[in-house]
């Protein structure tokens, strides 16, 4: 693969290790982040600093974006300096930020309109998986850009899905979180009936964690929990984002979704706990001490 | 290890595979089912019938059982010609139904007045662990009979634990099963949400089943309710029934679990409708049907 000019916007911790991994191909990188300081060691490693999105997009042929919310990905696309402003046409602009379907469909069309294609393609995987270039990266958009930008995409991921049409990426992303959601309800849940018993928790995982209730949940947040660590893989503020995008897409679809509702509810009780930059495993502290559980 | 006479009561699905192992290691089996009819086969191999439970304890060293529900646990061990009236001093009682904790903490009490040992030794793994011998054991009650029958639960499964007292053997298993309720809400939720959207279920489980959010249920049940197979491996109606056993252990306990309650509400609907020997992941359709989701 030729070097090519590269625009990368948001250089957090998914999106500054995933960053790394093009300029390490040798791909030319342009970047732009809210805090410059962020972007430093990128900066130093030959990312060459912009200080708008729209002139990220002016020097790119491909723009990837990475960053916190819905109206975050408004504002650097869609917005007055956004990239949109300054993208040509052929320009390929790919949104790794788990957004809302109906964002990514506003994108795709203003997008369309300028002759510039879009793609939305939130990953999973963690700061793990951003690191180690291990992402599940799912891509919803028109197939000629995803094939365009599939070999930038298997140097920041190992499983590379396209799903269907614009928007499909955002639902893919939402089904791995609700999920998720599901999943974490259960391994809470099950590690405080063994507490209130006095078990170790880790015995019982030895046991759980193989068979029909095995999941990496149980094996990896279920561990953590039973060593008492709740910091954060995955921050609950970004869980809950995820989550309120899920309900409201499904209240858009007369989708009735119970469990979800009730594990939002219980994360939106460690938001008001001050739980917003842990773990997401610290929804058994949450539940613990809705039980008077005291550790 | 010489051979042993060993009791064997409850030859349904499981407690016909896994007796059907302690015969093929050379144990002279004695056993006792409700239903006759069920055992012809392990008699053809050489096990020998008995009219009642007390029967089976009176020629037998050790004494397994593995029946429906805790009812017919106590029919069995605590009834007027059950297990008890017949064992003699140092018989080792193991009950591998999945039953109440309570109830497993009386059989111990009643077995110990008569110098009888019992231990509370639930599995999991299903039919197909119970066939090829890959069961988890989880086991409570004193240590030497654990030590006694270890040798012979090693014929049955793969991992076997002892939990700690009597009792923790069937705890360990509710955890088991509370964390298998949320991760089937989680399962079955994901996948509405997909279906609703069109989207290929099995595209999705390919990415999903991956990462933070891969469990045993979604790669192995997901991909049963993709298939339109909602066949049993485990039973609805069982697992109603762990459900309930578990939601009044944590009443007792003073436990609140919310997702345990929604599930356990959501499974007795499925009962409603007729699912009671439809596979766990039959939570699917009833979710659908509630969802006028009509396949």
């Amino acid at each position: 693969m030729n070097s090519m000019h590269i625009g990368w916007i948001g250089t957090g911790v998914m999106g500054n290790a995933m960053c790394g991994h093009l300029i390490d191909a040798g791909h030319q990188v342009h970047l732009y982040n809210r805090t410059r300081k962020k972007a430093a060691n990128l900066i130093a490693r030959g990312a060459r600093w912009c200080d708008t999105p729209r002139e990220v997009a002016q020097r790119s042929a491909v723009v990837f974006s990475i960053v916190g919310a819905p109206h975050d990905v408004e504002a650097v696309l869609l917005g007055d300096d956004g990239v949109l402003t300054g993208a040509r046409k052929d320009t390929v602009v790919v949104d790794m930020t788990t957004s809302s379907p109906d964002l990514a469909a506003m994108v795709y069309e203003q997008a369309r309109k300028k002759g510039v294609a879009a793609l939305d393609a939130p990953v999973s995987g963690g700061d793990v998986g951003a690191r180690e270039a291990t992402l599940a990266i799912m891509v919803g958009g028109d197939p000629e850009p995803f094939e365009k930008v599939k070999p930038l995409l298997a140097l920041l991921g190992r499983h590379i899905a396209h799903m269907g049409a614009t928007g499909t990426g955002q639902h893919t992303k939402m089904c791995n979180q609700i999920l998720i959601a599901g999943t974490m309800i259960g391994v809470v849940e099950s590690l405080l009936y063994a507490r209130r018993n006095g078990m170790s928790l880790d015995a019982v995982i030895d046991v759980i964690g193989q068979g029909a209730a095995s999941s990496w949940a149980i094996n990896t947040l279920g561990r953590r929990i039973a060593q008492g660590d709740f910091d954060p893989g995955f921050y609950i503020r970004h869980f809950v984002k995820d989550m309120g995008i899920a309900l409201a897409e499904a209240r858009r679809m007369n989708l009735s979704l119970p469990g979800l509702a009730l594990v939002h509810q219980f994360y939106t009780a460690a938001m008001a706990q001050g739980g917003e930059t842990m773990g997401t495993q610290g929804l058994y502290q949450v539940m613990a001490r809705f039980n008077n559980l005291v550790e």
